[in-house]
């Protein structure tokens, strides 16, 4: 429970309606999409960024912890509140401010969707980015905080390539704008080290984007293995051809039968894993590219590949492709999900070593990942209710980090590292790298008090 | 003259032969591009990190400032030292130590110069999309150092975009690394914090970047014009319909006739303005996009649209381009340039403005410039030994920067804030937004001896 005084002003600042210590929004408000939880004391849901600077303002002379959060898809822990801490929940700050194709930038508040702000730049034939498989209710205040990526930032870059400017609120309650509209604003890149700090420096309240026109003519390759290994092989010949997909994605067979199962997108029910390739560019140029990704595929020993050639056929597969997460849930009663990062040339490598991991735990996994960025998402099948279970996959994640970052990989490649990978962070800095870090956040937040990892 | 104990140390550190104290080496080393000078005390080369590190920790310890730099291209002040501080110079750290096609990464110390690195690349296929003007002499730390920009920027971002991760060398002598080969690396982005710095965080002694392959075919441009409010009008067009060149440079009339009068490169001595538009990609769709952009250049009343077909024709253009920094030192005594940015659909009103502003103060001017980035390099035209001038070049400078921030712009765009710009980053940030930049340098840099420009 937050100190009386605190909900006062909170309710004050941000109104009677829209502050609430009630058990059942105490609870909803306890976890995101990470199995962590912790139960915050209040939720406020402020109506913009003065509300929001009141409300850091009133936490910080109370002295009580607290953190933003949109809808709270994070699956590393970020949107996790400290024990008795305030909720600062954006989902009210929902405008698209404005939409400037000559310019090409939109503004945006942090509540609003990424699909959100697809369908606002649809019509003027644009697109963002960064496309999270989540991006139905990931927020643009949560793509921003984790530096989110997505199917299409293979070619095009994650959150950090795409956010131009932002409005933030400083851990005092003061209000700074970063960035800009210009590509190389002067000063300290405060911009870049704001997006993916995980809501540990400041809170965004208004985000300028860059916005890109869509492309001329797209095409989307299903290909289908017989072995994982060619599949895995397969991505890295792509890339060193010259060839930079729009997406790259594979799914391998425990993940496509959970799909077709619950979404039945087409994917095959008798391979052992797919590639989801998408091209996409100037018209004339594609029919070129396609046929050279094939010959790649076909030396790679693929079984067929086929084209989505139909807009309603590509919407199918990548229905499948984002909703891999949710169709899991069908046939497991729980699951981990990892994301660590190796360079595209180890993934044969990587995924051995996963199966391997995973088969010496007991647990049942499978894969379905940005294979171009070498971002792999390792699912482990368990059982919440069965301590043992559960106490495999935490050790099996480890073991897997291990891995990676033996290969030469790193610990998170687009989820955050949160709660759940900061006691890793030693795997990959050293103490006085991780020293910088402690010195920046104190430099933002130097009593510690907007949500604060310890490592 | 800095401390005999500490020129000792830096002799131990470094190798007699490596520290100098000598008048000619001083005065060498007392400036840069810009008109800046300082006079620093010795100028140290060490050969590695390890040296790097001892020189910085003697100075640290001594008390004494310093700074790095490279070659000394930068056109801010930004190599300029402290009245006898410690240059620490960069330049015999210039091996290239890894060429990845595959990972699409290279390695280099910080004394590569930028076209060395281009040449590495080419018989791979592969380039590093920063190219500034200055590429021939200008150094791999300083374009990380500064965020540097180039033609090539329009389409494939400035330097933030393609490094990857530094070693540094820290204000008390700590190596770190920062930054990694994944697009998403963990933690707060002190890599990207570390780029546009300007050497006032910390000190890079190595840097991978990212490295993309040429592109399959090349259509070069040369656009003239008889109005130059015409050229600037084409610009924003280009964009909004859609198109993004490799590069979209403009050129105004002295300025050509500078360069056509030192290097004879093909441009029009009785145009107002031209164009450089390079469109680069799949060959197939190159041509309907050459027809496309000439249609809008049409629609701008051009007189001509000339393609530069030939590879030798192409390269002659560019080097009209490169040079015209240097050409122009043969029509005036002194130049001085500014570097603001501004929103690409008010360029036309930003180069009226350039005009009104040059002459007001009686001054010759000319524009070369990165026009498809809103990037403005308005050159004033002065004799250094004229006092009055002189104060004439500085006025105007600020009125040319109030100016474009009262368009929606910026007061730098790829050539950094150094001693020059940084009296005007209030301008454009607030007291709390540069409180916060000072937060952060003290956070790096506690004692402000590591290149400290006070704001």
């Amino acid at each position: 429970m937050v100190p009386k005084a605190l909900l006062r002003e909170l309710k004050r600042v941000a109104g009677t309606d829209h502050v609430s210590v009630s058990p059942v929004d105490l609870e909803a408000y306890s976890y995101d999409a990470s199995p962590a939880t912790g139960m915050p004391g209040a939720v406020v849901f402020p109506a913009d960024t003065r509300q929001v600077a009141g409300v850091v303002r009133a936490c910080a002379e109370a002295g009580v912890p607290h953190l933003p959060r949109g809808f709270g898809t994070n699956l590393s822990g970020g949107s996790v509140p400290p024990e008795g801490g305030v909720v600062i929940c954006l989902t009210r700050m929902d405008r698209i401010l404005a939409v400037d194709p000559g310019r090409r930038t939109a503004v945006a508040q942090p509540g609003v969707t990424n699909l959100e702000l697809q369908d606002a730049l649809a019509p003027h034939g644009f697109f963002f980015a960064p496309d999270p498989a989540s991006q139905k209710v990931a927020t643009l205040g949560g793509n921003v905080a984790e530096n989110s990526g997505g199917p299409h930032c293979l070619k095009y870059g994650v959150t950090q390539n795409h956010v131009l400017g932002a409005e933030l609120v400083l851990p005092d309650g003061g209000v700074v704008r970063v960035g800009g509209q210009a590509l190389d604003p002067p000063g300290y890149d405060l911009r870049g080290l704001t997006v993916g700090s995980e809501g540990t420096l400041a809170i965004v309240t208004e985000v300028t984007v860059r916005i890109m026109p869509s492309a001329e003519s797209v095409a989307t390759l299903l290909v289908i293995y017989d072995d994982v290994a060619d599949a895995a092989a397969t991505v890295s010949s792509i890339i060193a051809a010259g060839i930079v997909p729009a997406a790259l994605e594979m799914m391998d067979a425990p993940v496509m039968k959970a799909v077709e199962e619950s979404l039945a997108c087409g994917y095959p029910l008798d391979a052992a894993a797919v590639l989801i390739v998408e091209l996409d560019g100037p018209r004339a140029g594609l029919a070129a590219q396609v046929e050279q990704v094939r010959d790649i595929c076909t030396a790679h020993n693929c079984r067929s590949v086929r084209a989505a050639d139909d807009p309603a056929e590509r919407d199918l597969l990548w229905t499948g492709r984002r909703g891999a997460f949710g169709a899991i849930s069908r046939i497991t009663p729980g699951y981990g999900v990892a994301d660590c990062t190796v360079p595209r040339t180890r993934l044969p490598a990587a995924l051995a070593a996963v199966a391997a991991v995973a088969d010496s735990h007991g647990l049942g996994h499978g894969n379905v990942f940005h294979a171009g960025d070498g971002n792999l998402h390792p699912l482990l099948f368990f059982d919440p209710g069965d301590a043992e279970q559960v106490r495999h996959v935490e050790e099996a994640t480890h073991e897997i980090m291990d891995a990676c970052v033996a290969l030469g990989g790193t610990i998170s490649g687009e989820h955050g590292v949160g709660t759940e990978k900061v006691g890793a962070m030693h795997l990959i800095f050293s103490e006085d790298a991780l020293q910088l870090q402690r010195a920046l956040k104190d430099a933002f937040d130097p009593r510690g008090l907007l949500l604060l990892y310890r490592t």
